[in-house]
């Protein structure tokens, strides 16, 4: 690794932004996710421009030295958690928003702007930013392209990669590239743009991104159903795709349920196996939610509730949007991403059900059911070393599940640190190869993010 | 390139798939592309499974020759065109549908599946495959994934690029991948799939491919309006965004409007400027199709006329249908394929007129308003040379000006041998050197469709 006379040679074009001090590092080295090495980095750059990010890749590049990119760090799988003796590069200064053009309908940003903020901006525009990550009131833009994050509104409009239209970004020799176009069609050679989405960080440095808006969302009506079971639910599931398209259509497991229940007093229907939560939008919205609570109830909904009022709705949304902050009050939390093709859900959640008896431990399991995407999240206490070592065979088992029904082995969260001894098993060994030698080409020295993500 | 003895090589293990009979194989030198360079092929392989296109690929692994895939050969930028001495690689007999399956709602497909069979097929199980291009009747889902075909679906459903899950491919030196997942979301390792679509036959030969399907559409209802100029056309184009979400908004100027009369006889209005065609479907068609006739008149339409009668609507879309075929009746058509952003269609379009008077030719433009994706079509006689030459110069032209408004040079049709010349002006030195050392990452020695497309 790099000596200190390196180093000062980086301070010398970075001044302030370049931070050495442990203490001071100490809050950059990992993301939000449990169970995950993070090694102790050389630096810290807190980038104020594309400069600062060009001068530390050329440094880097010109010794060796490895860059783990970072934006809120509120990944969920490692890929930001430092590697020993490395840069850690924070874009969380690049937090402007640089252009929002009304009339193309796209947002110009650079990656620290957080996503929350950027929704409400053009929202003072009559415009929506439609991607809506579980963090999206802490997590940048940046990091949602990093990790194509998801969300509750894939199940209509899809996930960050939909969102974007061009990408800016510096090479891992400090080269600029611009990537995609503004234009809604373009194949002007190789899409570059949905490469470096979801690459999280092994291929360049994003510095700015143009991403796409949509007008400006109708209400939603909202449904909450209660199922004996959460194959019932499924059910529903399958077949409300027939005659509705919700914009949102998540599940609730029952472990989930009285989790919440207990954090919030909501009084959620604990009788219940799982509950589903509907929102439909567009010009038709009520009638279309009336349709998802008629299929609900057809399929055996012991509970069907409807409402037109946005805030009623905002209320039922919430129990959904703290599933994971209730369960995380029981202990620690392992959260998994795993996605499988939609009618495998029922496999899948019994297979959960069965793993949490096998292993004795508490299995919350909430997600985007029209999307197949589950967080199963195992709740353990980590002091415990017999418990956390049944928590991560847990893990193991729910993976090799989900890639045994066709599944894949992380949804929206990414591979990071946490999902890479899975990667080979699900891509396959030729396919691994061609992923590294794609790095290699963005990447000839395999500085950034070595070992994570491909 | 090889002698006979190594095509005598290739001969033992595909038997009858491998043509070597010049005439045989005239058919397969070229795609429908004009003005476009086509070399003598050594030799046709037609193949039957993926064997035999894996022996072909090591064979011309070994050998160092190069290969070109095609499908139907329906494309419109030469890339299917064959280099002299090279293997011409058709999948047209790889055509059958392997599974529908109506729960994942998928379908897996040979490459040479023609695209409107798969519609056909799916639409007997209450399924729909979105993708619509042009050529549907008769191109092929491995043409489309290759050029990530567009239609007039788009501006709703997206492109070819959004309904795929996975490909099977074969790598230049025979070996078989398989990327992408069936779930809906899938953020495992590098985005291979997506590298693949639009790529042109660079990287790897699609030898399977599953496609997602949506629920049957809905009837769709249509809307007709005349405009006295195309910049008023383009007014309703985005005003229309804030109200609808057509699921089809087409244009065609003057000029295609009266070369659909001529052939068709249809007595669309000659006095106007420019013609929208719009198709909302859904729950609520009908009123959203309204909705676009009202602000077509707010914003100074001539005409305006609705319908909800599916076979009056599809009478109208017609006239759009022929709108290429038409002009081909009156001379050699170089069709272009254009995409800006939206806002900047006036200006596109106003340049367009502004080439064709100043060359003295004929230039009718329809395409996909709602993508900003034009095709501006020179209408001349192949025959002229002075002709010829000022038809290239307008389409340069063109090309040149949609680049300054921040265009892409290909919307749906890909680059090519057409759009080879204007590409690094496009994407920039930078990224194309990129764009190679990803094709070497795939394609170590340059066998795949060697300087096309990239």
């Amino acid at each position: 690794m790099a000596g200190s006379v390196h180093i000062e040679d980086l301070f010398s074009s970075l001044g302030d932004a370049l931070v050495t001090d442990p203490d001071r590092m100490l809050a950059y080295r990992r993301d939000q996710s449990l169970l995950t090495e993070a090694g102790m980095p050389l630096a810290l750059v807190r980038a104020r421009d594309t400069d600062d990010v060009v001068e530390t890749m050329k440094w880097a590049h010109r010794h060796g030295v490895p860059v783990v990119t970072r934006g809120a760090g509120t990944g969920l799988a490692g890929a930001a958690n430092a590697l020993d003796g490395c840069i850690v590069l924070s874009v969380e200064k690049l937090n402007k928003i640089l252009h929002i053009d009304t009339a193309a309908r796209t947002a110009t940003v650079q990656p620290g702007v957080i996503n929350g903020d950027l929704a409400a901006a053009v929202a003072e525009h009559g415009l929506w930013y439609v991607p809506d990550p579980g963090s999206r009131a802490i997590s940048t833009i940046g990091g949602n392209l990093a990790t194509n994050a998801g969300g509750t509104c894939c199940a209509k409009y899809g996930v960050t990669a939909d969102h974007v239209a061009r990408i800016k970004a510096v090479l891992a020799d400090g080269r600029i590239i611009h990537t995609g176009a503004v234009t809604r069609k373009n194949v002007a050679g190789l899409n570059l743009t949905q490469l470096l989405v979801g690459s999280e960080g092994t291929l360049a440095v994003i510095v700015e991104a143009t991403m796409r808006l949509r007008a400006a969302p109708t209400a939603a009506s909202t449904v909450v159903a209660a199922f004996p079971s959460t194959a019932q639910a499924i059910d529903a599931v399958l077949a409300i795709r027939d005659r509705a398209e919700p914009c949102l259509l998540e599940l609730m497991d029952r472990t989930t349920i009285a989790a919440v229940n207990e954090m919030t007093h909501m009084g959620l229907d604990e009788s219940a196996g799982a509950l589903l939560l509907i929102q439909c939008d567009g010009r038709d919205a009520g009638a279309e939610a009336q349709t998802c609570a008629a299929v609900c109830a057809e399929v055996g909904a012991t509970e069907v509730y409807d409402t037109d009022d946005p805030v009623e709705g905002e209320e039922f949304m919430q129990a959904r949007r703290v599933a994971l902050t209730a369960l995380e009050r029981q202990g620690s939390t392992l959260l998994d991403d795993l996605a499988v093709p939609i009618p495998r859900l029922p496999e899948m959640l019994s297979a959960i059900e069965q793993i949490a008896q096998k292993h004795c431990l508490v299995i919350g399991t909430f997600g985007h059911a029209a999307d197949g995407n589950l967080h199963p999240t195992i709740v353990f206490d980590a002091a415990d070393d017999d418990h956390t070592r049944r928590a991560r065979l847990a893990f193991d088992e729910m993976v090799a599940e989900c890639l045994a029904l066709g599944g894949s082995i992380s949804g929206e969260h990414g591979i990071g640190v946490l999902k890479e001894p899975y990667l080979e098993r699900m891509v396959g060994s030729v396919e691994r190869e061609l992923m590294s030698k794609v790095k290699v080409a963005f990447d000839p020295t395999s500085i950034l993010n070595p070992g994570r993500g491909i």
